[in-house]
């Protein structure tokens, strides 16, 4: 059995306790966050949101690269009025650089990634400080609104802010 | 006090309970998931993850595009092994083109973002096998593993697969 038939399988007991039917697409309370992927973070059970109250969009390191696209949906069209950024310790962002990460996918699958940033970091409050200031460049989203920077400690579950 | 102020204090709840110290970096189930950031879909709940087990992409509609970054380094860096798609039902993604959203922008924001795909699609089965196909055919992540798309139906909660 794999993995995946395994979340299948959980997926049916979950589905069959399911009472809320389906709730409104607009985030309840009208906040975007952008978080890593980490295997780590529970973004809901870490930050309390319930089914319905949240976009969440999540990609390696939390970068706003990935995420501009669905910012960019989700203040215009579903009306998310807030945004957060959550980068944590211990990422695997930490451990590489573009270059070794390049040089390892040329070793392993004969595959020339040069042409791709991976967005690594060695700076952990600067990363998030790079993701704040890369938002405030851009003129696809909302500059009128709360957009703040946070990192997650995965030895405590907590989450300290960053200032810009 | 802002939403983010709420979640900020919701956490110390969360991080005051937090009692398993920190966990290993690389995901103990090998599986990485590709999820749509709708506010109605717990990743977690829903298919029975707990923090450690899964890496967890999210962008406006689950769309490999954005996840491959994410994806190469979480099987290259991370040993993750097997790879899912979950796209939804009542989807924002199916309520807009990408000359709507851009007429848009343009309008409230007075910003040209002619050059952004968005993404959207119009059939939500065709647009998991849209992402599968597209995962087949990019040579940075790994084509010897299990790929499996689903939609999801936030009436119910259950999850369906869709076919390549």
């Amino acid at each position: 059995m794999s993995v995946i038939d395994e979340l299948v399988t959980s997926n049916a007991s979950y589905a069959n306790a399911f009472q809320h039917g389906a709730l409104p697409l607009p985030p309840a309370r009208k906040v975007a966050l952008v978080v890593c992927m980490d295997a780590r973070i529970d973004p809901a059970k870490a930050l309390g949101l319930k089914e319905g109250d949240a976009h969440v969009i999540r990609n390696a390191g939390g970068r706003f690269a990935d995420a501009l696209r669905s910012l960019a949906i989700s203040q215009t069209l579903l009306g998310t009025e807030e945004v957060a950024f959550v980068h944590h310790t211990d990422c695997g962002m930490l451990t590489f650089t573009d270059a070794s990460i390049r040089e390892q996918l040329k070793k392993n699958k004969k595959v020339d990634a040069d042409h791709i940033a991976f967005l690594p970091f060695n700076d952990l409050d600067e990363s998030v400080r790079a993701d704040l200031r890369a938002y405030r460049a851009s003129s696809l989203v909302r500059q009128d609104i709360p957009v703040r920077g946070f990192v997650y400690d995965v030895k405590t579950g907590a989450v300290r802010e960053v200032k810009a």
